[in-house]
């Protein structure tokens, strides 16, 4: 490999991951290069990052918005996601827009480092045959799936089991009727990770621990049974593997994101890097486990479940979640509500098995469709 | 690597570690056998062993014993332990019996199994010399070694600091006062493993962290400065590995040797085995860890300092431990006196670096001498 620079593309470079992506970057200058960025609305901070990192190519959502003595080339994300200039794509954009990119950077045969859930819980089975034939490589960086992808490093498809860990959110020990209470504000505090809105509500519903799940099924080839969630408040375990003989290994480190984004970039060296915070053993007194209470968070179960159905379930569970999600950001809906939004839309889809990726879109959009409906009328509440 | 036999030889067959050899083996009789078995003086259950696994060669320390109906052939244990007709050596011998066999597989370019410190803690440079040298491989079997090795499969050189758990013994939070009265029976409880009773006294001292310590130096070149001891009551995590970017991992299991034992050999692979215990996550509610108290424990620090200085210095803690450990169990010294005379003895230690193994030796003979002429004068107490 030698001190070769990888020249990089971010999508969603103004999102905490892409952010956190770019803090990586200036931290080792020497090893990676940033040859394009990609974002959405938040066009006074990619014109900062466009104006230190000086890329090739950009792309930005914003059609009204112009950015001055640009020295690059504006492209759709699908080009700059696939093109022979870029080595390793980062995948940092939020809800289904990571999708088409990461299918284009996959057919592209390109290192896809990947936070967006999106992509893999919707296309799993396309984006990961894609990426078989193309001879693609997904990298990914959630810190749980960095955690397996690490412990499963060097062995030779041994794994058992695989056990997500999950910090159980802020909301752990709630009763149900205190739930019921809960505001978009109380949500929004997650207590470990900095995290944007969607996915902080979704940690707390644990919705996006069962997202992890699907990820994780496609990610590493190994039946939903044989994936577990357990809860571990203090978030240093990352998450573990057991493997054939009974051996398990975990992996640990402080939470922070920076750690799994330049592991999926640094791969497969590992690269010293001052900035990122060391465990610090004189101070870590216990680690303490408990069991998920899939009754009081139905999220988990019902995304385990559209799991296990697969073909469209996973991308009409997510298009309903994206709904019930705004819809209690913007105080229509209860926390608790969530939950059972998502469950009645799931329960009116009439799922397709191996699906092609307009049948996932028409999933999507006919999630979303029904949830909205079943909001508006009588018939949910 | 497919379906091969694996052929075995058991030097110290009869021991704990030998007798749950002997167990994985039963457990996976298409995958090893045994064509090797060394005892010292347990001459009944050799004969048994014998009689189920019918290897080619044996060797017994007791000269006088004579097993009737034998169809096999008496070797020295060199001879044994480099034999063409043996693929891994398991080294289950305790103290310094180990050394001369190890090295003779080594030699002969075998993979070697090693359970016992003593080998690696008297002469790691030259055992590992050797071992380069002839492309043999030493597969460790002691639990935390083990753990090590596992979480550094498939990682390239990038280790930053090894963390050894450690029980903390059943006297983990003995005043000096309260350690002053421990008897050898309280000493031969241990809280979690069933050992032998040197290993027992030495897990109770921690002088056997210590050695491991320096073992763990030499089995995966590693500055002793950069290997950390951490005490870890459950027992669940067996050692720990961090590396240059911060991201640290674990192996983890239920306390049970057949694990290592079976991972060492059985490696590169792992096999299912339903006899091995698993972690049952539902009955796992904390992992606690707290720092080694030096002060309270100085066998940890003798240990840790003998490994430092090298050269000698770690065959003469071994010897004058021996000799102190002994003392201990016959009632002729204080549990805390172990220390002291060992402390005493490599006081007196003119250390030699790099040395040959006729210097190991002497420094070994020299450190008994020395140990034993400390106690029946009056200069120690």
């Amino acid at each position: 490999m030698g001190n070769t620079v990888k020249r990089l593309a971010i999508l969603g470079s103004t999102g905490s991951i892409g952010q956190q992506t770019l803090e990586v970057v200036r931290a080792l200058p020497h090893r990676f290069q940033v040859v394009g960025l990609a974002a959405g609305k938040n066009i006074d901070l990619l014109a900062k990052q466009i104006n230190e990192f000086k890329p090739r190519f950009v792309y930005y959502q914003d059609k009204k918005a112009r950015l001055a003595n640009a020295e690059y080339q504006l492209l759709p994300l699908e080009e700059i996601a696939s093109h022979p200039q870029v080595d390793t794509v980062v995948i940092a954009t939020s809800g289904k827009a990571g999708l088409t990119p990461t299918l284009a950077a996959v057919k592209a045969g390109k290192n896809v480092a990947l936070a967006n859930k999106e992509p893999l819980v919707m296309a799993g089975e396309i984006i990961t045959n894609e990426a078989k034939l193309n001879g693609a490589q997904i990298l990914p960086i959630d810190s749980e799936h960095s955690a397996i992808w690490q412990c499963l490093r060097g062995e030779t498809r041994s794994a058992a089991q695989l056990i997500l860990t999950a910090s159980g959110g802020p909301f752990r020990h709630y009763s149900p009727a205190q739930l019921d209470k809960i505001t978009a504000e109380d949500a929004l505090r997650h207590p470990t990770w900095q995290m944007g809105r969607k996915v902080t509500i979704d940690s707390a519903t644990l919705m996006n621990k069962g997202l992890e799940v699907i990820e994780a099924h496609w990610l590493f080839d190994i039946p939903i049974n044989n994936i577990r969630v357990l809860i571990h408040p203090q978030s240093f375990i990352h998450s573990m593997v057991e493997f054939i003989d009974g051996s398990v290994k975990a992996q640990l480190s402080c939470p922070d994101m920076r750690l799994p984004i330049q592991y999926a970039l640094s791969y497969p060296e590992r690269l010293p890097n001052p900035q990122l915070p060391r465990l610090d053993w004189n101070n870590i007194k216990d680690l303490s486990f408990e069991q998920p209470d899939f009754d009081t968070f139905p999220c988990l179960k019902l995304a385990i479940e559209a799991g296990k159905q697969g073909g469209t379930c996973p991308a009409a569970l997510c298009a309903a979640d994206e709904v019930a999600v705004e819809l209690f950001l913007s105080q229509r809906i209860k926390f608790t509500d969530i939950a059972r939004l998502v469950e009645r839309t799931l329960e009116e889809h009439e799922a397709k098995a191996h699906p092609t990726l307009e049948e996932i879109m028409a999933a999507d959009t006919w999630a979303r469709e029904k949830a909205r409906q079943l909001i508006s009328g009588d018939n949910l509440w």
